[in-house]
């Protein structure tokens, strides 16, 4: 999508292969720096340190740091080992390396690494294909809704499953993109998503680089919205799906979905098919990332200066836990809206798109 | 309860009735200090900027408010008024003011001033016993977990409902030091509450100061804490109560007390009989206060270097939106905490405690 009206996407290989660029995702929404990747350890950084972050990116950005690695001359195991370790929850991750290893390992040695960024670029326009799909089916969801009431179509979402997210359009908020393009009237509550602030930071960027109409929310408040009627539609990204439609979101998603759910609130959950993992039967079985206490006791803003610094909240010596993830049971989900279509969340509605995985 | 060591209420007359010591409580955690209220103006600028907070110590802020006003000469019905405008939502705002009204305006004119400061007094001593007859019966139900289970109690709360809300005890804690003082082993989950974090700010800090074991979450985090069985009850605190049971209290209870629901984990409110408001069928009538865009949008923390500074954490020009309050419907609600006993929250459950009522 666009930045200072520039088409931009969050991950570009150099035209000579030597170094990859990203946005520094870190900086945002204060400042808005590229940062180029030039080995397999700068890679690793940037998943680890979140430079880059969301399933999709944190794919595309592991398939890059293979190629990084075969520049340096590295094995491909040991890289790919590296990479997979840098974060637990997202399943995209352990897929672009499966998928690398692939079509890498059959190949001589001299060939693989050309293959690689060939590879790497494959699996990123690929991407943004699944989410122009999702945009596509997702957008119909919201003109329904814009056809049964005067006024924008007020959409919820957690965390952020946008552009930023992926290589571009984003999961969650590519039908709002599409929708948005389309000339659909919309509006979206962003939530802040403590305690790493991607809804507040991302988010709310993102949509005001491109335009589209935003508030942003607590996390508290997106209840006492719905019980008011202040929301048509939710919709969220997702790290990993399970065979039968339960969910892992960021921390908080379960919350919503059970507002949604009381409130009569549609709750839609938007992923292309790589995240979707057919081995786990369901959600119980997703490992959920414990992060940094300080993620919490502390947090970075602007001062009226323009300076960026960070700041505890809590009192010295209080202790923080900090879960990233939690898992949303597929019973409170109305649908997943995926690049095949929108689906019930089941295994019924899974296999009804994805056939071949019966 | 203790600061430092010391027994401390969080409100209290000078000897010479010529002001009224708090707690500046925005200032916390970082910094400890004390404010001296000399007239009518201090004292409605303390409840609007929220130096006081929590229902109890509004209303006896209010109820010394109008003694200020008498030492100053002003007319009683005019300081009503004023001090009634300052925060729309807490019930024991427009109850202590009432009381006030109904002893001092039968009274010559010569009596009203000795008289205030008499009622206040007796109104600051009789939410003390309240709270801890609250403390009394709701550690009763702590202790009951903690006959069924090996280790501490895990109790869950939102915002600050502790002494620092009240003169003292607290409301929603006073159960908590009750359990704690008699050796109960405890330990709580404090929600920082956003936007305003008084979890993270006030609650850890009474909590640190009185020795009680806790851990500072993101709002965002209980619903999963509950899914995996590491809260066995909730306790929160109420700024209104409607007669059938309805609750309303700080943004975000709502969400917590559907993921209870939804994981069978008891949630109780805690409230003290004037927060009752028996006018008021259901929570529906209960107006909620939309607050300024700039707490959600700006936050205060302190610095490595120990300075206290206000940071923007959302785009320039992304707007947002604070709702205050939310209402938890009575359904969601396992039982209601009273000065009188725990009953369920329904009409009939308050009726049972409060016959006179009826």
């Amino acid at each position: 999508m666009n930045v200072n009206g520039q088409p931009t996407r969050t991950i570009a290989p150099l035209p000579d292969c030597s170094g990859v660029v990203i946005i520094d995702q870190t900086r945002l929404p204060f400042r808005y720096e590229s940062l180029t990747l030039r080995g397999l350890a700068d890679a690793a950084e940037a998943i680890s340190a979140m430079q880059v972050r969301g399933a999709p990116l944190i794919g595309a950005t592991a398939a890059y740091g293979v190629a990084l690695a075969l520049n340096e001359g590295a094995d491909l195991e040991a890289a790919c080992a590296t990479l997979a370790a840098t974060r637990p929850t997202a399943v995209n991750l352990a897929w672009a390396l499966a998928r690398m290893k692939a079509v890498l390992a059959p190949l001589p040695a001299g060939e693989r690494r050309a293959a690689a960024w060939a590879e790497a670029a494959a699996i990123c326009d690929e991407d943004v294909e699944l989410n122009r799909a999702i945009g596509r089916h997702g957008a119909g969801l919201i003109r329904a809704v814009a056809g049964r009431k005067p006024g924008p179509v007020n959409v919820l979402t957690h965390c952020n499953a946008g552009w930023l997210a992926t290589v571009d359009w984003g999961t969650a908020l590519a039908p709002v993109y599409a929708a948005f393009d389309a000339g659909v009237p919309i509006h979206v509550w962003v939530d802040e998503t403590r305690p790493r602030n991607q809804g507040a930071s991302l988010t709310a960027w993102e949509l005001q680089q491109h335009g589209v109409p935003h508030t942003v929310i607590a996390d508290n408040a997106g209840g006492h919205l719905m019980q008011h009627g202040k929301v048509d539609l939710c919709i969220v990204g997702t790290d990993r799906t399970a065979a039968n439609g339960d969910v892992a979101n960021k921390i908080g998603t379960y919350l919503k979905a059970l507002a949604a759910h009381d409130n009569g609130v549609p709750f839609y959950v938007a992923l292309p098919g790589p995240t979707i993992d057919w081995t786990l039967a369901d959600g119980r079985a997703i490992p959920i990332e414990e992060r940094r206490a300080e993620e919490v006791t502390c947090l970075s803003g602007e001062t009226e200066a323009g300076e960026v610094v960070t700041v505890r909240v809590t009192p010295t010596g209080s202790p923080a836990a900090n879960p990233a993830f939690d898992v949303t049971p597929a019973r409170l989900v109305t649908g997943l809206i995926t690049e095949r279509g929108v689906c019930p969340a089941g295994r019924d509605g899974l296999l009804a798109l994805y056939p071949e995985r019966a």
